[in-house]
């Protein structure tokens, strides 16, 4: 968890507000059912298989038990609307800055077009200097034409090219 | 520091080998040297600026303390050739895997297509699973068309586009 947040948050979106807030272990279901409810991650293996559950259980307190990485939801109604997570890398270049990184960003379904996701970006951007990073960061796969229309509205630039290798 | 990795290691460039090892306070100025020797970082402010020393180290620290971060340098002689950092970020997608990333990769310009960053990035590669990670990424800035054509005979895919967002 990254202490310095000021949780839970309360954003506002088209069709009202929502909350934020770190996520807890009971989140796991909702959080998985965000994640593999994703074409392009449901592709890479998110099936959201009970074999799995086990994993995803054990990355979510790794995540949590981390005083630079938060995985956040979004909550309206007592329901998980999104989530994302945030990972606070120290760095030497660009001075010695800190970035936020930002990752597995997922608003559900029902609640597209409502701008949750961009109240959510947004709010990365304002919370980030309280964090001590200057810079934040993040990859979209080439696949989700839409998203990179999203980041760049918020002010993002496709500054880089996104490597991966599989081990 | 990332306590599960082997150091130091010893790699083998085609001019021979080299030790990599987590680089400590006193590696501080070949680090600057080697961050703002290169110019797509020095046009981003690592100019070397003896005012901007204490950021930089305090950036060290914090890398170094962190148990999912460490700063490499690559040694031969006595001398540092080489850098890289490396931070394990624990995700729930992608079945809860953990992926190492790689920031900051640079080789002494008078080290250049010897082989060094070649040996350097297999090596990530082959620890990576040992770290509990099945996914090797990084970014590399756009600009860098050498850079792109090295980590793609590496294997390394170019399936995501990279963001930044200055704050």
């Amino acid at each position: 968890m990254i202490d310095a947040l000021t949780l839970p948050a309360t954003l506002t979106a088209r069709d009202g507000e929502f909350s934020v807030r770190a996520a807890a272990p009971d989140d796991l279901e909702p959080l998985v059912a965000l994640i593999s409810g994703d074409p392009v991650s449901a592709a890479r293996g998110d099936t959201a298989s009970p074999q799995d559950r086990d994993a995803y259980a054990r990355a979510l307190d790794a995540i949590q038990e981390d005083p630079r990485n938060v995985q956040l939801v979004a909550e309206r109604d007592g329901d998980v609307i999104g989530t994302l997570q945030l990972t606070l890398i120290p760095g030497i270049s660009r001075r010695g800055s800190a970035r936020l990184q930002v990752e597995a960003v997922r608003v559900r379904d029902d609640q597209r077009s409502a701008g949750i996701g961009r109240a959510l970006m947004r709010w990365v951007g304002e919370v980030a200097p309280a964090l001590g990073a200057q810079l934040v960061q993040l990859t979209s796969d080439a696949q989700r034409v839409d998203a990179h229309r999203f980041y760049e509205r918020l002010g993002y630039e496709a500054s880089h090219v996104g490597y991966k290798l599989h081990v």
